[in-house]
Formats: structure tokens, sequence, C-alpha cells
């Protein structure tokens, strides 16, 4: 990776908060990991989990080459050539009357939300390719699988999905077969010979969050919020990193040793892990403190910030755009 | 309130999605209940809410021309004269350093938040006024309050906070006592020659948001985001306004006669209510359908969108900047 040596060098110390920092070498590592796992074409990143054509071009410096985009905004900052994915007759005559070349054909596998009926899927090709669109194939997208502790039964309840996904592939034709996430890559990767699976679409896996973190993946917590101690009192702390700069549905970020409170519009309070035991209470963090908040869900954080730092410990290497933020 | 007229006129069928749209209305009525309530000076609206020195234009042709910031980037924005809220030697000393002239003391009223314990006061406005510092009063958060079904609990609550900021008050002195937000304005505005107060901050009531509803306050739902249905199923269906233009930590936003299944970072699945009853079934919006869905928490999700749309009914009157969008 080629770092931009900053003029002058700063340190985490230096930067207005909140300041999203991703960790350099936690980076690297889950790029690796990942294209170790699913090199080159297998996986297709999801760029709405970052919003940075930055790390995406660091994606593509480790072989991977096709990108998901989830919205328009994504696929301005990214386009090249473009894939569309379709689930209804309306969606089909937009892409044709917008003059798109290429379609996958979004089969629902189990989750509520888009996807076409599976046994609908063939009759879509069929009105696409009369439109003179190319069907590459199928996609599907077992979100309600992502998270589950019992790995034995998100990878069987993944190969059922993939039944589903596969048949409907046999009748749309193509040679696309795309599915699955950060949270069940490495089912995907051990079983593509037999599922038929030719891409992972998965986001999280660069930055990371707390969501995923019960499952024992490979990948390290890249990502983190820092921010800046506002108000100390004695059984708590208050931070400048609130709802406006944090991903809130799943749930309140986590601070190392200490314990988060709640969140509000632009504060976080929390207190050290032994505050409650008044006899070995531990200070709270000074006015001035900067702490690492890590929120719980990486994707709609990243949405709400215009920069990123690569930083290696508390040294800051580089400032980069988050340049698809927003939605 | 003066309106720009658009070239050409436009519906909200022509907004790209996710829009805001903020009722004219409704917006009008609220601002007018309000200033009717506490008027001028009695009132210093928080643009936290709303994110835009547009609507903070319209505040003050209501007569209130003091403003709430919590952020310096609104600050920035807002700047004319300014008074800063400090609560510790650190925030004191910050204030001096960069040349404050005035200052409230902020006193902790049993939010564990921010705010100096109520002893404390009379100490920090001692040494700001050794730096120089104009000390104009105090202020204090009486957040835990805001929402209580039980009106009458949540006014004698709002009471005994009120005592125990007034007696900071004394010690403190100065001019100011501010304090309260749009869930119990009116508990402040028919107490306030008892309780000291002489000024509200509150943000919620121009735009109004679910979290507030269970009140009974005389406020009305101005802003609501307008999505479109991308995906239309036989049980549900989808519309791109996701977890990246919701603020979601009061949970799901709701959809008039609809049930919201969940939100997903740029979809949400909902469903018409009659759905589950197969005999009677409605059918689900179709592709391409706008629908109207409003966010149970409005500040966080003013601080993701880039502009407003004032609307009436279906048509849009202009477009005004989030220019405070963020945090």
């Amino acid at each position: 990776m080629t770092i931009r040596t900053p003029q002058p060098a700063r340190s985490i110390a230096d930067l207005s908060t909140p300041a999203v920092v991703v960790d350099i070498d936690a980076l690297e590592h889950n790029l690796a990991a990942m294209s170790e796992r699913l090199p080159g074409a297998l996986l297709r990143p999801h760029v709405k989990a970052h919003k940075s054509t930055a790390l995406a071009a660091l994606q593509h410096q480790h072989g991977h080459h096709n990108f998901t985009c989830a919205t328009v905004r994504e696929m301005i900052g990214m386009a090249t050539m473009i894939t569309i994915a379709v689930d209804s007759d309306a969606t089909v005559d937009a892409a044709a009357r917008a003059g798109i070349k290429h379609v996958l054909i979004d089969v629902n596998i189990g989750l509520p939300r888009c996807g076409c009926a599976p046994h609908d899927a063939a009759r879509l090709a069929e009105r696409a390719r009369t439109k003179g669109i190319v069907v590459r194939g199928v996609m599907g997208y077992e979100g309600h699988l992502m998270v589950n502790e019992n790995r034995a039964t998100q990878q069987t309840d993944t190969l059922a999905a993939m039944d589903v996904l596969r048949a409907a592939a046999s009748e749309v034709g193509g040679d696309v077969m795309s599915a699955g996430g950060t949270g069940n890559y490495d089912v995907h990767a051990s079983h593509r010979t037999t599922t038929g699976v030719t891409e992972v679409q998965a986001g999280s896996y660069a930055l990371m969050d707390t969501y995923y973190s019960t499952l024992g993946l490979p990948f390290r917590q890249a990502l983190s919020i820092v921010g800046t101690v506002v108000s100390s009192h004695d059984k708590w702390a208050v931070a400048d990193v609130g709802l406006k700069s944090l991903g809130m549905d799943h749930g309140d970020p986590t601070i190392a040793d200490h314990k988060v409170w709640f969140c509000s519009d632009e504060h976080i309070t929390f207190a050290t892990e032994k505050s409650a035991d008044a006899a070995t209470r531990t200070p709270q963090p000074a006015v001035g403190t900067r702490v690492r908040i890590v929120p719980a869900h990486v994707d709609p954080t990243m949405a709400m910030h215009e920069h990123l730092w690569l930083v290696r410990g508390d040294e800051v290497l580089d400032r980069l755009p988050i340049d698809l933020r927003g939605w």
C-alpha cells in the first residue's frame, strides 16, 4: 500500500473529533485474509460498507476487480461497466429505458426484502432478453443468515438457500451466481464447487464492527471513531461522539474497558468498568482524553463521515475521503 | 413566510428519493404555537433538531432571536455573538484561551451527561470571572424527563429539577436560567414565574418526530422522508429509505396505514396493515409508489441529509439547504 507522507506527521491527539480512524494493519490483515480465501473474481466487495473509492482501490490492489453498489450515488462514484440487479417487470423496463446493457436477476432466497419469487426468475430473464439486455445470471442475498453463533446451522441454512438460488440460476442462464456476505463468506468459500456460487458480495470484512464479533471470523476491528472527553464526573464521563456520528440500528457502540451507558445526539455517556465498586473505583477519564469508540454497525457509520484517517497505533498516516458517503 | 417560486413547479413525484419533506402548514403551525406560548427570548430554539439556517431564519421571523447550538459546526453556521456552556475547570480555561466573552455554567440536574455538580457551580463561575469572562447565568437540561406519559409526574419532576437549578443560579449570579425542551415546554411556560426559568431550549417542536407523539403536545408532524417503492411482493414492499437516511436510535420509523417490518442500510421493508389477513388482503404498493416515512428521531435524521423540500400536500414549494448537517 502506498501511503502519502502527511506534512506534518500527526498524531490521533491532533485530530478534530469525532474522527473515523482505520487501523492500517488490521485493514491490511482483513483484505489479505479475505483475498486468500476468496481470491480475484470470487469476491465482489460491497462498497456500501466503507463508502470510499480509496478503500475500493486497495481492494482492487488485492485482486478484486468487481464491486457491489447499493445505490445510484455509489454507482456514479464507482462507475466503469455496470451490471444492474432487477427483480420485477418495472425494474427490467426501467433498466431497458436507461440503456443498461447487463443485468442480474435478483432472486428472493428467504430475506423479506428485494428479489423476485424464485419461480418468476426465468420469466423476468426472458423479458430482459427480449428488450436486448444481456442477462448475466442471478444474485440472492441470504441476509437473515449472516449472524448465527451456531455456525453448523448457519452452514446448513446457507446451503439450503443456495439450492433455491441454483435452481433459479439454471432456469435463468448466464454464468454469474452471486450471494453471501461477511458473516458466511467462509461457508461459501468451502462449498462453492457444490453450490455453484461464483462470487461473494461481502463488505464489512474490510473495516469490521461489533455485529459480527460472535462468529469467530478471522477479521480484525480496523474501524473506530475517536472522540474527546468533554465532561468528566465522579461516576461517568462524556465524549463528543453521538447519534450523528454512529450507526445505531445494531445497538450501542463499545469502548474497551468501559461500559457505555447511552448515546445522545452529540454525546456518549460511559464509565470505567470498575466505577460501580466504590472501594476500588477507577477514576473516570479527564476532559481532553481521547477515546476509541467501536460502532455496532459499520455501514451507516461510514455514511455519516466525510473522511477517514489511516492510523497505526496513535500515529496518523493519511486521510482518505469517504466520497460515497450518504446513501 | 416568503417562498421562492420554483421553476418549474414540482410535485413530490418528481423528487429523487430519499427526500426530506417538510409540510409548510404543519411547520407554520408549530412555530406559531410555540411562539404564542413562549414568545421572544423565552424560547431559545435548538438548531440541532433541523440543522438549517433557513429554518432558523423562520424561527427568527417568529420572534426568537437567540439560538442553541450543540457543536462547533453549528456555531460556525449560526455565529453572531456566542455564549458557551462550561462545566469544568478544563472547559472554563479552554473558553478563556479561545477568547470567549460570555459563558453559562452548565449544571447537572439529573441527566448523567454534561453539567457540573450543583454545589460546584459557584466555584466555576468565580474561576471564569477571574479570567475576565462574563458569567451570564446557568443552564441545565433535564433530558431524562422529556417523555413521560404521566404528565403530572413529569411536571412534579421538572419542578424538582428546577429547584436544584434555581439554587445553583442564585449562587452563580447572572440573569439567564435556561432549561427544558419540547417534551416539557408547556410545564416551563406555565411555571416560569415560580421556577425562574428565563428561556427554554426546544428544538424538535418545529419538525416533530414520533418520539413525542404520546404526550399530546399541540405540535404537528411536519417532517417526513419520501421514499420510492423499489420492490413489491405478495406480503411486503420495499422502499429506498434505510438506515443511512433515518435516525434509528429511537426505533423504527412509521408509515401511515402500514406496518414497518425492518430497515436495512438502504431499504425499508413494510406491509399494508391488512396483509396478514389473506381473505381481505390489500395489495402491497406497486414499484414506483411514493411513501412518506416518519422517523422516530428528527435530529439525527436531519443530520444525514443535504437539503429539505418544503411541501404542501404533494406540491413542492421550495428547497432549503440543511447546511449545518453532520454533527
